[in-house]
């Protein structure tokens, strides 16, 4: 399956992230709607395939990072993305506030229990990132605790690819408009308004803080895209723009890791059931 | 959406069950394999539809138990009846032999971890069931302890449901020559050889201890089908047959709970983002 039309979105490990010069409305490498809808179909399709195989191997597992602000599209990604292949072979963690216990431990705690087991694809859905995003937003941590954790991480997932995980690290990168445009749709479509958190508001006033030039978001990417895990900026104010960006590298990422079949077993043929 | 032309596979409560009036290749009330595969396509369809409901709802809960001997198909109605459905809201839970954690537990410490928040639908591919199935035939319990159990899983599963979890335990009847031809399969079908398993064919010597007539399964299925969480015998020699029962199952339980949309917030209407 050729995706070659589509750029890259990946961040180059060790570059300075500048958002504002990644459109977030960008549609480069698609025709249209209709065609980016049909494409995503096809890589479902193929998707499911490769997950069959990367099942049956059960040596490597892949895990997808789904990181944006609220409304960006994490949930809607997973829902047109991984709605069929097979759940078994699935684990979606929604990671939430803290709990108590959680907190009672390191911040990477509660996401090494959440990670894929062999032969498996985990979608994190917001993710450790919030650890150096909304807390150093809030002032929860400070600079140097902020940098710490960046090296942390980098050292973190740099141990999970060592030992046999992919890491697929999607920025949803919407505009401030657009953001307006579907918080408002939750606040006045019935069908949509039980998304709608009062919070949504409160973090849209920090939008600067997250998204402005050098700040919580820019200083992230640019400090933890590495050769092993790096991060991709998905333009995502159309969402099927998105869908086809965020599905096409699932499997061109799933196809480069050449998944086989595991060999028959020779002695097997000879065994009689009785 | 009507399934009054397949019959009911539910065992009464308080019946004694004799798997031998049981049909494992019954096909009632299905024309033939090509209308059944376009059923359970509109079933899955309608499911997701259900699914979604259940998802914003964030109420209630429901439990899809998955019992059968091995080959009995349970993997392969996971992959037809829950792919299509937005794995957000899917788990499907595995359970091995246990580890010596959850061993240092009682034996439905690691069942209760893995019930279904509320708004998920989980599946348990084998389950606390295996703790008087082949618990039972090794004899690692007695009768006694086995009676216990059955009375204990009565009273756990009575209290899920009286706190939101709809329970759904179906058991994957086949033949004793379905499971020979299907091990075979495994044994000689390069594409399906990585799931067979030697012990599969120890397991196979102890047929009669787990299928014979007044043994493991049917002191199970008499003692654990209660009203609030029956069980289905599901007659699954044909792969298909056992994927229109099992999904219209689930559709027509889901319709039963009359699921709604939670109703959109008054005052949110009147919110300007700004």
């Amino acid at each position: 399956m050729k995706h070659s039309h589509l750029p890259t979105f990946t961040v180059k490990p060790g570059s300075k992230v500048n958002l504002a010069l990644h459109d977030t409305a960008s549609t480069e490498g698609v025709k249209d709607k209709d065609a980016a809808e049909k494409q995503v179909k096809r890589n479902v399709q193929r998707l499911a395939e490769l997950q069959e195989v990367l099942y049956a191997e059960n040596k490597r597992s892949v895990l997808l990072v789904l990181q944006g602000l609220d409304t960006a599209g994490k949930d809607g990604t997973i829902r047109h993305v991984m709605t069929g292949l097979n759940p078994m072979g699935v684990d979606i963690i929604s990671f939430k506030k803290p709990t108590e216990q959680e907190l009672d431990h390191d911040y990477l705690w509660r996401i090494h229990k959440a990670c894929p087991a062999r032969g498996d694809i985990t979608v994190f859905n917001r993710s450790h990132y919030e650890d150096v995003l909304v807390v150093r937003v809030l002032n929860l941590i400070g600079v140097a605790e902020c940098r710490r954790r960046f090296e942390q991480i980098n050292n973190f997932e740099r141990m999970l690819t060592d030992n046999g995980t992919t890491i697929i690290k999607c920025f949803l990168h919407i505009s401030k408009a657009e953001q307006r445009e579907r918080l408002e749709e939750r606040l006045h479509d019935p069908l949509k308004n039980w998304k709608f958190q009062p919070e949504d508001l409160e973090v849209r006033k920090h939008w600067n803080a997250y998204m402005g030039r050098g700040r919580a978001y820019e200083q992230m990417l640019s400090a933890t895209s590495t050769e092993a895990a790096p991060w991709h900026i998905i333009p995502a104010d159309r969402k099927w723009f998105r869908n086809i960006a965020v599905s096409s590298l699932l499997v061109s990422t799933l196809e480069g890791m050449r998944l086989k079949m595991p060999k028959p077993v020779k002695d097997w043929a000879k065994v009689k059931v009785e």
